[in-house]
């Protein structure tokens, strides 16, 4: 008998088989194209939690390639497959903007209550608003995401504001798609655990960036990381503050970021305390051991002043990020070492991806603007 | 010398070179596949006005694959490519939802002063807001996307609301997506065109159908058509008169839809005049010749009565696709032999794509509510 309890995944897209869920965890990948002489299932990136790549597809009587894979950890885990040497998405998965370009990915879900924080709840909802300005720093017209709270629109409640950053390669509809951060927002709300915000999600990559390459350099990071700073400073903050009713002051504005937002939200915020007195960094702590008394302008430089300055520095990773995991406690480290407050919290058997910045989110918006 | 005034296309993902547009309008589409053994490109259908195809790619020194066509009409044209038999998205292209998953499309554009209607301009800017509710006819947690219009916070106005639906295989991200909707309504809005309004965009292809699969028969759109329509009538509208400020009288609502939305417009909006007083139908006229004394249980069969009752039916195609032509103008010289009242509307030189709806959205805005 063919029938079995699996299904398909998530983000596998409606009127598909495939990828699907097998109910001891594993997932099977399949790709029908009889033309191949020889397929690849291969995940994004060897952190990623998928797995180490790539694994070979095999090939039945009528040409469908298949994989069946027991992930390394759950979590949405890009992937893409190699058919005779050319990367090709899956055409049963929803794709997602990562790598520079739609990217294939499957959601491996964790224990259904464990998720519940990150899926619709029977909770009053906010909304992410698409909305286009006019960037006077770039010359161009853009398009950013503005979660509202639950009844923004009915009250003259004024709101803090969070401005939250994707990784690289992705751009501003990581959060609300990839990251489900509409529902840990009304999640967190709904059970006073978070202060009703208001978050302002840009394309924090302004610099063109080649589609398809790899990670890009440290200092290729910073030019783009200052170009998005002077975008944020002087056209997208005024912007906000003016269009919705915000608390405009620096204790009730945040800039967060995960992966290369992460690196963003340090390149930006400590140059700019001025504007922003929470910061949150999400598995984008310095790639290198930070200057402290050089670094960031100086801001590092004094411990005292800084603490007396800041309301939040909130840094994360995940335990089963290697390379993640291992910047992030050596930034930690260093703070420890000169006393500059910080937080640190660690998401358990989760790696490089959105699993672990969902629950940073969640984690991070329990304590910024308490 | 290699340099030329081509330009990638605005449907290209950023920092990639192709699909390119050639300034005498002809279109270069490429693909790096040094493995493979023939490629071909693929147009979304003969009636999208990219051209007939497969056409066959032209393979270089280091594998890359090449074609340069002359679009038979400029628009909005899905496409994708045959390698080895495999169809495969460009991955030079930003992705849409289509053919019931991911696929690539280019932007063939218009010259620039005739597309300055769906392109952001210097006016106040609506917001399309991506909301989730509970639809208890379904069983389901569903996201839709609600467009509000300028300043819709500032005021205690209340808004008639358009209910506007994608074509098949295609989902609610096509009209705030492939549709630049927001733009439309933006201009209208701000020209004195349009009525200020709420438009309301839900996922239209509730029963399953299945992912890549070709054209349902008519019988499997009723089918859908009906189901919809309860989810409309028991959930949606209810949400929406709930949630926003709007005018919640049938003369202040509308319903229109292209392609496959225009015969679920008719499905259900010819059902349901005690919801709706207006109706427009883009490319989406009847299949077959209707029996005006039975069909649409009847809503047609009294020419005075429905003329009374209807504040607006539109009707529209492009000239340039000659099935939705056929039938758009048979359903006209039906409606005209009985007296019943329509506006026709014909696109000149555009295909079945969206190019013609953007032009259908803007002059339907520009009538109804009036």
């Amino acid at each position: 008998m063919s029938c079995t309890a699996s299904t398909p995944a998530s983000t596998t897209v409606p009127g598909a088989d495939y990828p699907r869920l097998e109910p001891d965890g594993r997932v099977t990948f399949r790709l029908l194209a009889p033309g191949a002489r020889e397929v690849f299932l291969q995940p994004g990136g060897d952190d990623n939690g998928l797995g180490r790549g790539p694994v070979a597809m095999q090939r039945d009587g009528e040409g469908a390639w298949t994989a069946t894979i027991t992930p390394e950890v759950p979590g949405f885990h890009y992937y893409w497959f190699m058919v005779d040497g050319l990367a090709v998405n899956d055409p049963g998965s929803e794709t997602f903007f990562g790598y520079g370009r739609p990217t294939s990915a499957i959601e491996v879900p964790e224990a259904a209550d464990a998720a519940a924080y990150y899926r619709p709840q029977d909770v009053p909802h906010g909304e992410v608003r698409a909305r286009w300005y006019y960037a006077a720093s770039l010359g161009q017209w853009r398009r950013l995401f503005v979660y509202t709270p639950p009844n923004a629109d009915a009250t003259q409640q004024r709101y803090p504001v969070l401005y939250l950053q994707h990784g690289g390669g992705e751009d501003a509809r990581g959060w609300p798609k990839q990251g489900h951060m509409s529902h840990i927002l009304d999640n967190a709300i709904a059970a006073g655990e978070a202060v009703p915000m208001i978050v302002v999600m840009e394309s924090g990559q302004v610099l063109t960036r080649r589609a398809g390459a790899g990670v890009p350099s440290i200092s290729a990071m910073d030019e783009n990381a200052a170009v998005f700073g002077r975008l944020l400073i002087a056209d997208t903050i005024p912007m906000i503050d003016a269009t919705y009713r915000t608390l405009a002051q620096r204790e009730q504005r945040a800039m967060a970021g995960l992966s290369m937002g992460g690196m963003e939200t340090l390149y930006i915020g400590l140059r700019h305390l001025e504007t922003f007195a929470s910061l949150g960094v999400f598995s984008g702590s310095p790639l290198q051991t930070v200057d402290l008394a050089r670094d960031y302008d100086g801001a590092l430089a004094d411990a005292a002043a800084f603490n007396a300055k800041m309301r939040l520095l909130w840094l994360g990773a995940g335990t089963a990020e290697p390379m993640g995991l291992e910047r992030t406690l050596r930034f930690h480290e260093q703070l420890n070492g000169v006393g500059i407050a910080h937080q640190l919290w660690l998401s358990e058997g989760t790696a490089h991806e959105w699993l672990t910045w969902r629950r940073h989110l969640r984690e991070f918006v329990r304590v910024v603007f308490h």
